[in-house]
């Protein structure tokens, strides 16, 4: 039941945005009764809250001891998150938080989440000696993130659920970001 | 007056989104009386529409004879979109076009002018002999547009209207994503 709550949550976040969104929709689109969720949750934004950490996870870094590599985990992760259940309700996190504290909180949380992870892998990567010392860190989170919320956004549906697909464009984007950080560094040095 | 009914559609509706649009708000917001606007507008897609048509701009591209400089004012152009009016409504047009069929195709013609600017771009600039003829057109704008996009959700409020800074970001998007293109192709030769 739990899980049919937060998957209904997130799908009419993401469908309808704040808005749109309010228990009663909930309860209809999950089955279950009003009287259920109100003596649960004493209102939208804690429902809201509690779904978006079920189903729009935070980013984290993985070491797997190389730098495109660990890149390639993060693209994954947020290709994950843009085309997986929550996607429509993550993208509108960055436009739809107005009246909403904590769900503005929760954005702010998964936008520190992604910084810190880039942050960590460019890290390792300088220490390696695989990145640039100048690596330029928001540059790269920007047009990783940005790109794979474009892709998202701007691919058919029938991509989204074709693992092969998306990872051979998670690695097509890394290659391509790295090799901006490499040759930026290369032309400046 | 037309002016201020405009500027209340895209900014309740880029608040609010499709499920939190109305006549009703929109009457109330730019102070007209609600009967004139049930007279010139049938139904509240029209009236986003109209109010899109103006605020949400498609993009085109510029011919300067250079490709750097070409890519930097279709860069100014997506930044200009997304932290201008019309910004919150235009980051919105990839979610929230459900039941609305005139939106879902404002903002087709929105993808496919962005689709169209960065292929004329980058077709000058491979017959100039600047950018390599192999070019990932779909990664550069997925990269551009999403950074450009990135850049006006996480950047704070008060940069938004700081032109001398949004020109110093699309000149470092443009330059971060020009060595990424020339760096890949150097590499596969």
């Amino acid at each position: 039941v739990e899980a049919r709550i937060h998957h209904a949550a997130v799908s009419i976040f993401g469908a309808a945005g704040w808005a749109g969104f309010n228990l009663d929709a909930v309860a209809r689109q999950a089955g279950v009764g009003k009287g259920s969720l109100y003596l649960r949750w004493n209102n939208k934004e804690d429902l809201l809250l509690a779904a978006l950490q079920e189903k729009v996870a935070f980013v984290t870094a993985v070491d797997t001891g190389s730098a495109r590599t660990d890149l390639i985990e993060l693209a994954l992760q947020m290709l994950g998150l843009y085309l997986g259940d929550g996607g429509p309700a993550a993208m509108r996190l960055g436009t739809d938080f107005r009246g909403a504290k904590g769900v503005e909180a929760h954005f702010e949380a998964l936008r520190n989440s992604q910084i810190a992870a880039a942050r960590l892998v460019v890290k390792r990567g300088v220490s390696r000696g695989e990145l640039p010392r100048a690596t330029p860190i928001t540059l790269l989170l920007d047009t990783l993130c940005g790109g794979a919320m474009m892709h998202a956004i701007a691919s058919p549906q029938s991509l989204h659920r074709d693992s092969a697909k998306v990872r051979r464009y998670a690695e097509e984007l890394v290659d391509f970001l790295v090799a901006a950080v490499v040759n930026r560094s290369a032309s400046t040095a």
